[in-house]
């Protein structure tokens, strides 16, 4: 094969997501080589280079023959489920791959296996990438988040095809460099947990405004339709309005209505939440988003439990509390307990990000993070812009609640928010996550915690010791003796 | 040495704990020898035994004198601190044991380590437990509740050692055999999971108590002695009200006021959260202690936040509220959203134990472990005997809340709990714990949750399918197509 007919790029791993990055890149017209061990794929996505193109990209059938149709150094993209099948297609690859060369993991992995596999093909001389990739089938196509980590001399390597198939916002495509080791990896798990909490924290304000305001599916499009051309503007808010829309091909009614409530679910949300305690994060309005998908996958026990709920007496609440709601201002209240609690959650979500760049020496730009999430990911949203001015103004943000914007937002919706999820309680539908987010903001917020009294406790009867507030030292008290003298 | 000069038992590892727990043993009537690295931990054991004895204990100043000074097949408790030290122990001893003899690790282990060494010692014919031990250095002196895993035959050896130095209470001795591999050491991780838990929602009702109730702190140590004598009669709840009466030695007032309001923590509490997380287990209780204590911890950032929300306009609402409190209706509010609080973070903690017992193939025994709680350990509380009692009715109960008489305790207590979570949100307060745990209730106790709705958007943008309510089989819809042609 003569050089002017090599590819400039490969992708391997032909699945929706493969075949759609792919072609995004031939559409942007980097010439691109196609593997897939499943020879129907290869097919599929060739075929769909002539409809959706004509497109400059070449189908492989052997890694072999893959491998050598790209241009060196090569970059090899892989996108194929994590774990074990990134191991055998990295073995099968860099079999025929030269020193120089570069591997980019494009798959929901766990960072610390991006680590592992960036060692295993440095003895060959072979660059490494694990690059978060967000934005679903459509932003894989059409432009997606992309979060590269690893050795920065690989990302040079593609950057120019980077830029040009991410998504593209006002300042620039939706791409940065993240950092070393797995760092994109680990960006892209919190990307995944915030995207958990903005879900969960949608469905609450669903479940406020049709099982306490009454609202219908029609009504809940219009809202969420016009929360769209406000403060919340996203993606997730945008298709939402959509989905109550939609009406039920089967029976009557609206489709909405007749999905099941049990929420499936990929380990990204559950490594946010373990990561989080492992770095000692607060992550409490992720935790909840967590929890719910677990506690809505035990259909048969909650259906259960209402049943013996109400036959020991339960009495639902709903009712009293519903006919006394003034539908336009619990509209209003929603709209700012939704928009305050993602605050805390994205604050939840950064520091945790912040919590682990220091342990590992990412040096992560929080700033840079917000703004390639600004398009084609699933959390897209002006709010992130607001995000990324916030740590624009201080790179070392303690929190996004104490930069000064969001600090007045947060002050200005509070009472709507605390109305919102006290009337929640009592109308026994206790929002999970914006209970979780107010807690946390009222937390940090306190300069005296009751956490003295937790000191207190653990001296007693395990004399841990505890400091003072008037003074510096450890101290130890015999607790028990002293009460009991006096 | 002739066989009638050896000891039943040894004990490794002499800081305060293991000095009580072998003065508890020897007390018992149990010949015992001890060892500690340093030689003076031995002499103070030896001197200690002669003034709080005279008991049965002979001290020993090198790995093998100690271990040949016990009779066979030899019993070796450990208690030094976990991880590394642990192997090293292991290995200075195991040079001098013989088939059939027994390692017995008292630490706070991480399960996993236990099993690897059962593993590591069986190459030798050693038998292994890892036995979780709670009371603190007085249960240790004077009676603990102990969870002993892993080899029944080891546990055999030593069980008329454990029943005689375990806490006694109405049903028998606080101790039972765990089951095998690291469940002594997991149920011990949960066990101390709940106590956070509990410390958490004692230091709310306090917070809410002080600062909503306006109550001083001889009202306080008054209050929690009253709730010691009722259905939250508990060690936890005992103590809380002694650190009330404790006045100051260094200036005027009470010593609950000077004490730091930040909290240290041990590894136990965030495993829980892990494993939680690892085993699809709701554990928002729980968790919502661990946030708090690394929220504590961030004290200056707090002080920084409370001064910079101020600034920003945050109205406190706490004056308002204060001034419209029954104070009298509010104490009685507190202690039953104390107690419905309570017994969500106990069903938390018993679903994480099936959920591990299930995987693990243990087979734990529920109601035997609430009886073995009753006594010795810092959750120790009347309240586990009507744990025993649920698991006794129903080996298979689903969860504590849906025990019937669970069920019956938290309807009558369920406005009292609303009231109290409502007005600390509106004063700013927001009780994590006590909220986490309403929301869990709510959302276990809820034949149909907003979760359709997050279906409907990862079918969205991720293809994921949906089921339906009324028909079997996965689902996939064009939602956009629909939604924007209507």
């Amino acid at each position: 094969m003569d050089a002017s007919s090599l590819s400039r790029i490969g992708l391997a791993g032909l699945a929706v997501m493969g075949q759609n990055l792919a072609l995004n890149i031939a559409e942007k017209g980097f010439p691109i080589s196609v593997y897939n061990r499943t020879a129907s794929k290869v097919d599929e996505t060739l075929s769909r280079a002539q409809s959706e193109g004509p497109f400059s990209l070449t189908g492989q059938y052997s890694p072999r023959d893959f491998v050598l149709s790209i241009q060196r150094p090569r970059s090899i993209i892989i996108l194929v489920k994590a774990g074990n099948p990134v191991d055998q297609t990295i073995s099968a690859l860099t079999e025929f791959m030269e020193p120089g060369d570069t591997i980019i993991d494009g798959g929901n992995e766990w960072y610390q296996n991006t680590e592992r596999r960036i060692q295993q093909v440095a003895d060959k001389g072979i660059l490494y990438l694990g690059m978060g990739v967000s934005g679903g089938e459509e932003g894989a196509r059409n432009g997606p988040s992309l979060m590269p980590g690893g050795s920065f001399e690989a990302y040079k390597n593609i950057e120019s095809i980077l830029k040009s198939v991410a998504a593209q916002v006002d300042d620039g495509p939706c791409v940065t460099y993240i950092g070393e080791g797995g760092s994109g990896n680990f960006v892209k798990m919190v990307h995944n947990g915030i995207e958990y909490g903005d879900m969960q924290l949608i469905s609450e304000a669903y479940d406020v405004l049709k099982n306490v305001g009454g609202l219908s599916n029609s009504e809940l499009a219009e809202i969420f339709g016009e929360w769209n051309r406000g403060e919340l503007e996203s993606f997730l808010v945008e298709i939402t309005s959509d989905i109550f829309k939609v009406k039920d091909s089967l029976v009557d009614g609206d489709l909405v209505d007749k999905i099941l409530d049990k929420t499936g679910m990929k380990g990204t949300g559950k490594w946010t939440v373990q990561q989080a305690a492992e770095l000692s994060v607060a992550a409490p309005t992720i935790a909840a988003s967590l929890d719910c998908r677990y506690l809505s996958g035990l259909k048969e026990e909650r259906e259960s439990a209402a049943e013996i709920l109400k036959e020991a007496g339960l009495e639902e609440e709903v009712g009293s509390v519903k006919s006394g709601v003034d539908k336009k201002r619990l509209i209003d209240d929603v709209r700012k307990a939704l928009y305050a609690s993602k605050i805390c959650s994205y604050a939840q979500g950064m520091n945790l990000l912040r919590a682990k760049s220091v342990e590992k020496g990412w040096d992560l730009n929080f700033g840079e993070l917000a703004r390639i999430w600004k398009g084609g990911c699933i959390i897209r949203a002006v709010f992130l812009d607001r995000i990324k001015k916030a740590y624009q103004r201080n790179p070392n943000l303690a929190s996004l609640v104490v930069d000064p914007e969001f600090a007045r937002e947060m002050v200005q919706r509070q009472a709507a928010w605390r109305r919102v999820v006290g009337l929640a309680i009592s109308a026994g539908i206790s929002t999970p996550g914006m209970c979780a987010s107010l807690a946390y903001f009222d937390t940090y917020r306190r300069a005296r915690l009751p956490a003295n009294l937790v000191q207190a406790q653990r001296d007693l009867f395990g004399a841990h010791t505890y400091e003072r507030t008037d003074r510096p030292g450890a101290f130890h008290t015999e607790w028990t003796k002293l009460a009991r003298k006096s």
